[in-house]
């Protein structure tokens, strides 16, 4: 699926009519990566977001949540190294400032404006210098490459996430770019997934916001690192509109199209994402069917410890993977059942295979990503597929090294 | 609540009409614990008995889930070392054999037997070991100490776990004993949960069923230390009636001590399990109330690897408390709700109070029993409490560095 697409460079910039800038302004203690970021585009963009379905939102996401009823668009602002939420009514005035200056940086007005905010919770944000990085980057709006923006929004993610298509609907070229940050806790006191798309296709609220939700299901919520869900996580995408395509009319092929890409950004970014997971050293996909609920075997399973450090450890151990499926609450024959590892099946007919673990581990020693593929044996073709990472060491490290 | 019973000597030997063996056979590679052990009661005794909920059953649920309908039993033949689990036909078939021979030893028949593997799954049982073992068991029977059978039921416990109490049913002494296992992956494919409990009451068979699935409820089934659920948990209970207390009767005075007193029982070794959870260093009591179902929020906190993790670098972090109540599913109001660590509030009305973080971790740095208490702030008298443990190097270390 990868190659089908025209990979482009740009990111976030690669569609036609944004700009964008990522500047330093003290929020973080490191300098090296910026910590303040703006997205702008150039006319009134159709917008359309989702958000954390944590009970406890942040207050840049109860804002934007607001926001979001109006039919378009101009700025997303966004700071790392404070999450802004848990702050009390000073929090919400704090993420509302936040708006009002990019506004008024931009000569805009406040309800076109979207807030995000990443770092450490329960910390009175410091806007002061936010103040300063709003002004910083508003004279530092550029084109061209949005490395700058990508390396901004990070907090201990290890590696940019960034991706660029360029599809053809009719005659027109029409470009889908994104950027997203997650699996970093190290600083912030939970992880908080940001992903920002910017599109120039032509296309009405409420189909965007249709689409975004089906893509996000699969590809963003289909990601799990540990199991917890963060406060302050949110994807936006604007659409400038400048590609001058026939306005996108749903289910039609085009409409089609524009989604499958859509999908396809949102994967790469979801997978980089799983990929970078604290402490992971692979990537492993869970991919389930024959099962009423397969999403729901293929989550219980990516979320199992007991698989997670196997894998860790190259321990090709189907018991773990079926009793996780066993215990996700979707019944199940397991006398039917089959477990895949790296394309060799170790389970079925109720009994392990004649496989060789020796053989078998040494070939998971040597893989960055895995496939584990679990039939549950009663039909239907519905598949779902999870991305998430091993369990090491250095995830144990890495959160409870952390003092708040 | 641990001071008002009378404790006993003997655990599962206190109570009278039992009699019980741990020797080695084999199964092991260590004989320093032994690995099959029988544990008798000199009448048809009264049974009842709880089994894992997975989809995945080892073959000893499975034939126990027969042998439970009976209206009494005489017998628990339990192996370590073996889970045999996914062993297809032959598996059912070393289960009842393991009945079957256990009833010729002990002259009775197969339909009064349990029986209960913990081990390593998908390998099949030895069965000749397993023979030997079983009349070898069957010839050292004894009463006095269970010390033998505590330990022949262990796999990677660190420690046996065993009590016993004793109380006053009008003028009758009434005992209660019980044994436990749990919370070691590191040579099985996962945890196994096994507890088996014996008293002298009088007591009808569904009365005891009744009381058994209540207790387990806010006991065993209240702890977790890392929410995977094993082929192979059950707890049996066995009434030999030799107490000569009058029957007791559905919702008397006297059937409300006793169920008071097998909680205490089940809730003391539920403790030791998690206390004992792999690599842990403190046991967390997640404390839930002012919700609609605080058991399903203390459930998703004490299955936070970020909660954990946290607790164990002794941090003292609301945060991911706050977040994993908000992932549960249950919806509250943050502004309402309140968190307390080891005694102090450290988040109201919407924000963290001015606590001193250093001086809290210096606290829980100093405990190895830990209390979180979260109220949500939505009314209602009901709480729950769920029994878990931090989350060390050392659950990564064992249970990556184990090989199939």
């Amino acid at each position: 699926m990868e190659n089908t697409y025209k990979q482009i460079v740009g990111g976030i910039l690669a569609p036609v009519g944004f700009k964008a800038a990522g500047v330093y302004c003290g929020i973080k203690q490191d300098s090296t990566r910026g910590d303040l970021s703006m997205i702008i585009c150039e006319k009134d963009a159709v917008a359309a977001g989702v958000f954390t379905t944590n009970a406890v939102k942040a207050h840049c996401v109860l804002l934007n949540q607001e926001t979001i009823k109006n039919e378009t668009a101009r700025a997303i602002v966004v700071n790392a190294g404070n999450a802004n939420a848990c702050n009390g009514p000073q929090g919400m005035a704090d993420a509302k400032t936040m708006c009002h200056l990019t506004a008024q940086a931009l000569g805009t007005t406040s309800d076109g404006v979207f807030c995000a905010s990443t770092g450490v919770i329960g910390h009175a944000l410091p806007i002061d210098k936010v103040a300063s990085g709003i002004e910083g980057a508003a004279a530092a709006l550029h084109g061209g490459s949005c490395s700058d923006v990508t390396r901004a929004i990070m907090t201990t993610d290890t590696r940019p996430k960034e991706i660029a298509v360029e599809i053809m609907l009719n005659d027109k070229a029409v470009r889908i770019g994104g950027i997203a940050k997650g699996a970093g806790m190290i600083e912030p006191n939970m992880a908080t997934m940001l992903g920002f798309l910017t599109t120039d296709v032509v296309i009405g609220k409420s189909l965007l916001q249709m689409m975004l939700k089906r893509v996000v299901a699969k590809s963003f919520n289909a990601i799990t690192v540990d199991g917890d869900t963060s406060t302050n996580d949110m994807v936006l995408v604007l659409a400038s509109g400048m590609a001058g395509n026939a306005p996108l009319v749903e289910d039609s092929a085009e409409a089609h199209a524009f989604e499958a890409a859509l999908a396809h950004v949102c994967t790469y970014l979801a997978k980089e994402i799983a990929r970078d997971g604290e402490g992971a050293t692979k990537l492993v996909e869970i991919v389930v069917r024959g099962s009423v609920d397969p999403m729901k075997v293929a989550k219980t399973i990516a979320n199992s410890p007991l698989v997670k450090t196997a894998i860790f450890g190259n321990d090709p151990n189907w018991g773990r993977i079926l009793a996780a499926a066993g215990r996700s609450g979707v019944a199940f024959d397991p006398t039917l059942a089959t477990v895949t590892l790296a394309g060799e099946t170790v389970f079925a007919n109720g009994q392990p295979t004649a496989f060789d673990p020796a053989a078998l581990s040494a070939t998971m020693k040597g893989l960055t990503e895995l496939a584990v593929r679990v039939d549950l044996g009663a039909g239907g073709e519905e598949e779902a597929s999870v991305w998430t990472c091993d369990f090491s060491y250095d995830y144990v490290k890495i959160n409870a090294d952390y003092h708040t």
